[in-house]
């Protein structure tokens, strides 16, 4: 149904022009295992729903997923709770920043959506009660969308995200006293913060975001993950959410359903087509990598492949 | 690019499913004029972006455009304004109901955007400041779209309004004390509540949106109303803020670029192939048609022309 | 039943002890009127319940009463509506600086105090209800309390103010939305603006208030203005409600009940004892007068007559 | 300086006037401890300056003095930081009911009074600091201001308020994150709720808060616990801040500074004269003894002996 692309010149002219913009934004510095990554890192991949992948840069080097992992989360606990989830955690975009709390305030200890940290802390403790380990649960169903078995938890930047989780306790805590966190806190923050830590890179995120660009079939394997509607679904609270506080920003500019992370990366999907993933770690003030979103800007003019 | 789609057989399918759901809902009963339409009313219409139209029900029976007026009503300052029009309203979704002068006053007075009532009284200013006359040239504007000369202003539907629009005028002159709104309150309230008085039906609607579609051109004229990227940015600000605080949910369930009234329209848009009108009076607790959404959610699920 | 306190010397002590302090703080300037006055005023009364006057340095010098025209409104609107005055305004403390809408917005419209910006336009609405022209009411009352014929509007004053009033008109939309303001907003905001704009002197203030402080009743004329228990209750909303947004901190430094206005200056109330006024025009970051609240924290100190 | 009054007569009056209203409110009901209780309990007790002790009804019943701790908590961290407290945590009145966190938020982590829950964790946090024990400390310093040995904690009580401290762990780790709680969040709530969970009677709480109105000396023993002035400024605090978020209201009804707990009892002072406690487990909406506030109303109308 779409013309051939040719994604490797995409990726080789978009490598070219963002040049520039490495090193702009800010690295995010509340742990030191991030602080110390330099902001000059820049690597891409897309890969087909044909299974072609194309890469540039630093496309195989590992980084911290950060929130990335919220999206993988929510499809493990899709797949475990089906739609009763959504009585847990809303699918709205929050509007405004740093301020999570106040809006749990108002609405009854229900997150906005499973895409801010409140979210994803529910849908943690969903995994808690339908897995007996959780952390092994997403990184065995992550290694079997992204077709590798390298899919790893770094421990110090695990301890560095527990040992500053003074905010999520106080959002848990919270959700808990409103009857919406049943397990104990100090459990969904282990493996909240360790879901974090996961280490993958842009070919291996771009792999497993991939199925939601496919009707929710894995194409390696022919999988299906989540059901077709499902992972239209998805895409869309994706483009609704995905990107903390600029998420309409980010609609506007890319075009694309997306989520990012403070290590730098993003995921993006063109439905139809192709799973994508950027990294490059100099945030802007919304907490999204400066040249990543720029880049996914540069993917949709050189293409027209926006959604819109 | 796009295979036949058999859009005439698919508002048939639409309207049989649709009709144990008509008077579902609450019709809006602020003002006289709206709280005496029928519940049970409903039409839709398709325009494809070569022209052809498809209509169904009470797709040519006129109906209180009400906040639908704040799509046109903002690419008509954007083509006298230019992308300057961002400095005064932002690009995200509101996220909080009904607290728009809790985040005025949070952020300034700058409304977060467009389609909030906060940010259509900015586009109304902006439109008071670049034309003599402001409704008219609103009014003309939609006949050029439309490519119909029967677009008009219902004076009642105007009064009223007028006579309840303490809470408009509450968050303009909040705005005019941070500087966003350059002149007097009550000349710009007039100016709304006329654009909110106009009276259309589904088959002009769906003619007067299918520009968004069409790379931003008109097909009758080929007459460009704003460049092809400008209309793709306008549609992705159309998914994320475009129906009030359900904007996540709609889209979730929906898919569409689309923009709602209380009077109970919903316009939308499949990038590429056509403008789309529904009118049922009956509004869901967001303030969104609910047969209206129920219906757009069954053409994307009948053609499977989501955008995700 | 109070031994006898040599006031004249307390005053002359306070004046020395503040002579370093005149000048610091901050000038109101958001009218040119009130930009314009110098710093470094500083005048001061005591008016005993037995008619005896104190004075000291600019005692006599006529400035804006601004915001301390809320405590005499209010009383003439309890005497003309009684305690059903209470059904549309609070009586706690507002709590949050500058965000009156939030809290309009969270309590439907009754704002938490008579002494915020919001309560006085309901008490100003009583007002023009209760009488043909209300700041009329408000001058004479002002002159049967201060024995004097002096009371007068600057009228320059009073336009500035209503050329600033967005914010005040915002709010009193925002009320007359809820149905918590009867009358016309400009007819309400010409009224209160013009209360803000009456200029008078610390004697005849500290005069004026000292009702409060005998029961209820004017000393030189016997006439009983309020009933002796209301006298009390109206002295403890000035000490939890008076001063802005540090009403606690006042209380704790001071320990009076108190007034203030940003035309720098207070009045404030010893039970069984006094009426005061004083006045410095340099404002510390509440709004309230610098040099103005630390003579009254000596004169609790010197005196040890605080109403703990 | 004040005339006989007899205390014992105005308790009897009290005592049968207060009779029908018994019952009222509703009790505690958030720990089956404080769920269990009558309603129908009244208990009061005056205690001089001189020692003299007047009490009526259920006067020497043991009940749970909940926040009424926060007072006492309060003097002994002030005793032992000294001023230095105020720079984490303010002196103003909350404003607004149920939202800690939301002001939390805005304040970075700062509470606005020592009498709310999140102001009274950071005082638990300086006597965590400060004391081995900061529980036997708290009950120790009280058997030294009530002259007993009988102060204890109960047990049941206490586990039952740690069972339900999810709301103040999330405030507790929200002003963690704030840098404003230097203790282990669980080791603070310990002491915290074990505060909470201290048990005595009317007599014993009458004299232990009566050195407030001794100018800071314990009647019995002569022992300065505060210096006169800071006795007179927690007065103060208690006036503005002590009775939850209808202070305005109880200042305005009652005219004396007090201190409230969801048990039922109340702390008052009239200063230069007594302490006083209350006791009537029925709460009214703002969470204070709905009997009791009124017995300290009457206690002031048949006395005339409020504070203003």
């Amino acid at each position: 149904m779409v013309e051939f692309m040719d994604y490797g010149g995409v990726l080789e002219k978009i490598h070219t022009a963002i040049q520039p913009t490495l090193g702009r934004g800010k690295v995010a510095d509340y742990i030191p295992e991030l602080a110390s990554v330099s902001p000059r890192h820049f690597g891409m991949a897309v890969v087909t729903v044909r299974g072609e992948v194309h890469a540039i840069g630093d496309a195989s080097t590992d980084f911290s997923i950060q929130s990335i992992s919220k999206l993988f989360a929510l499809v493990l606990a899709l797949k475990a709770e089906g739609e009763a989830l959504w009585t847990r955690v809303g699918r709205e975009p929050s509007g405004t920043p740093f301020n999570s709390l106040v809006q749990l305030e108002h609405e009854a200890g229900r997150p906005r959506n499973p895409f801010i940290n409140a979210g994803a802390l529910v849908v943690t403790d969903i995994l808690c009660t339908r897995f007996a380990v959780p952390e092994n649960a997403l990184s065995e169903f992550l290694q079997k969308l992204a077709g590798t078995a390298d899919v790893h938890y770094n421990r110090r930047v695990e301890r560095s995200e527990r040992s500053h989780s003074d905010r999520n306790a106080a959002m848990a805590h919270f959700m808990r006293s409103f009857g919406n966190l049943r397990n104990p806190v100090p459990q969904v923050l282990d493996a909240y913060c360790r879901h974090c830590a996961i280490e993958m890179n842009c070919i291996e995120l771009a792999t497993a975001v991939s199925f939601l660009a496919n009707h929710g079939r894995i194409s390696a394997t022919g999988e299906q993950v989540l059901d077709a509607s499902l992972a239209k679904r998805l895409s869309a609270l994706m483009l609704t959410c995905g990107t903390y506080d600029s998420a309409g920003d980010f609609a506007f500019r890319v075009g694309l359903p997306a989520k990012s992370g403070v290590g730098g990366g993003i995921v993006a999907v063109i439905p139809g087509e192709c799973g994508i993933c950027v990294w490059s770690p100099g945030l802007d003030d919304s907490g999204n990598s400066h040249s990543g979103t720029l880049a996914l800007e540069l993917l949709t003019t050189f293409t027209g492949r926006s959604i819109f």
